[in-house]
């Protein structure tokens, strides 16, 4: 099944203890796009300025990623993000963002777009979200992202999109802000009583944890000695996540649980170089070989 | 197969951000040697003052823990800790430390004790474990605790310890700490290069991590809402992994991870309750119960 994706598309500069990189592909919908095309098709919409490289856009059309839905805005800027990593490699500060041309972003669906039966509203403000959700009223399965400042600015926006989403993804600070509880059991579970029927927390390096009113686990993440630029991982973990729930075409809790694992194990991939590099020299294949070590790793 | 462990005996205050207990039965030797009752006999080697409640050497001997090697010094008293846990109730401060009998620990073993096949060195320096290590020289299995502590102020006897014993086990902040390196797959192998065939990372909240030559992985702690004082949660994890290998009398690769499944799992348990208040409730048919969902969170 064909799988939106509505999310920012970025040009970030990245510092690690030991490289840097500046003005590399980024953006949490180029992440997730990527990320999902090992499952299934992609319909990308996002906004970038004159100042995109073509290529970029090629890289995806490669892939399974229907670009239709990319605006380019003459005489704009593309979105920019810096942020540099602490030595723990978890833990970053944000030095720039120029939201640029994303600061206006208004996404309007191609009419092709609007029957995607798997949505996922990446990285934008409930509002913008929202926009989106109006949109594709024939979702069977839409699954959002979100983000400390929108947990700050625009709460009741957020409140009302996690009553009409299906899934919400999110990040173990950001769970533990939403609900003023620092348990992220407690807090997987408050987050769902806030309308959606599945939460997932991402913990970084520590894996993901699911919640729905039945069940709660934890999957680990796959032990990698090579983290060099954990940008996108959340993105790209949504990514593996809803493509394989795209390609199946269900979401009962077992694809759910086989949907997390996959997650867990393409965002392992991202991490491993810069930008998409390291997913860009990774087949299906590969993925499938990581995914027999992490079902030995847990059977025991 | 009878299992030895040498380690603190203590009397803790304890503050968490919703309560407080003052003076209630702790240190690495009891934690452990309760949660290894579950599964084997323990021999117990430590040292109290004559403040020391005789309810609980009682309490520990109405289980398979052999107090002989529990010296009371008349006159002295036992060592006491006290810390508050931050709001996240992974972090703590310790606010007072009195070591007082502990101090002046010179452990000899009982006759009984020395030809004991397994070994575990709690918490001490590595001067102390040394000293134990050379009255076991037919210990078949011999694993090691450690703090950042010793690892500051005793890093050549440590690396000798390293040399000697068969396993160790750290928590996450004392790998890095060990190694430099903040990566704990490379930190885990850095620490097993030093001596040990394997290497344990505790990691708290996120469970714990396993290296041998041939081995990596990571088993995620058991998801529990009710986290209300994680003292000596360490202390029962090592106790559950050791007391399941003894009572298995091998510690064969599967052996091993059984052992750590099981350490999890105990430990989630004594995080439930001030104290041993969790593990005095609760009996190996629990943890059995436990295990079968523990289980079935990991298969997918």
């Amino acid at each position: 099944m064909p799988l939106l994706v509505v999310g920012s598309v970025a040009l970030d500069s990245v510092e690690t203890p030991t490289e840097a990189r500046d003005d590399v592909l980024g953006g949490s919908a180029v992440f997730f796009s990527y990320a999902a095309s090992y499952f299934t098709s992609v319909r990308l919409v996002g906004v970038v300025g004159e100042d995109w490289p073509h290529e970029h856009t090629q890289l995806l059309q490669g892939r399974q990623v229907d670009t239709r839905g990319l605006q380019v805005v003459p005489g704009a800027k593309t979105f920019r993000w810096k942020g540099k990593y602490l030595p723990n490699m978890n833990d970053r500060e944000t030095l720039e963002v120029h939201l640029n041309v994303f600061g206006q972003f208004d996404p309007v669906l191609p009419e092709a777009y609007r029957a995607c039966p798997f949505v996922f509203l990446a990285n934008g403000s409930p509002r913008l979200q929202l926009k989106v959700l109006d949109q594709v009223p024939g979702a069977r399965l839409a699954v959002a992202d979100t983000m400390d400042l929108w947990i700050r600015e625009e709460r009741d926006e957020l409140a009302e999109l996690l009553r009409r989403i299906d899934g919400i993804v999110l990040n173990d600070s950001e769970a533990r802000l939403l609900t003023d509880d620092e348990n992220l059991v407690r807090a997987g579970h408050k987050v769902r009583e806030m309308g959606p029927k599945f939460v997932v927390i991402k913990k970084g390096e520590h894996g993901a944890m699911f919640f729905s009113r039945y069940e709660t686990y934890v999957m680990p993440a796959y032990p990698t000695e090579d983290v060099v630029d954990p940008t996108g991982a959340g993105d790209s973990f949504a990514g593996g996540m809803m493509g394989y729930l795209a390609e199946r075409d269900d979401f009962e809790p077992k694809t759910l649980k086989e949907a997390m694992a996959y997650g867990v194990l393409v965002a392992s991939f991202a991490v491993e170089q810069f930008s998409l590099d390291r997913l860009r020299q990774i087949e299906r294949g590969d993925i499938e070989l990581r995914m027999e070590k992490y079902r030995q790793m847990l059977s025991f």
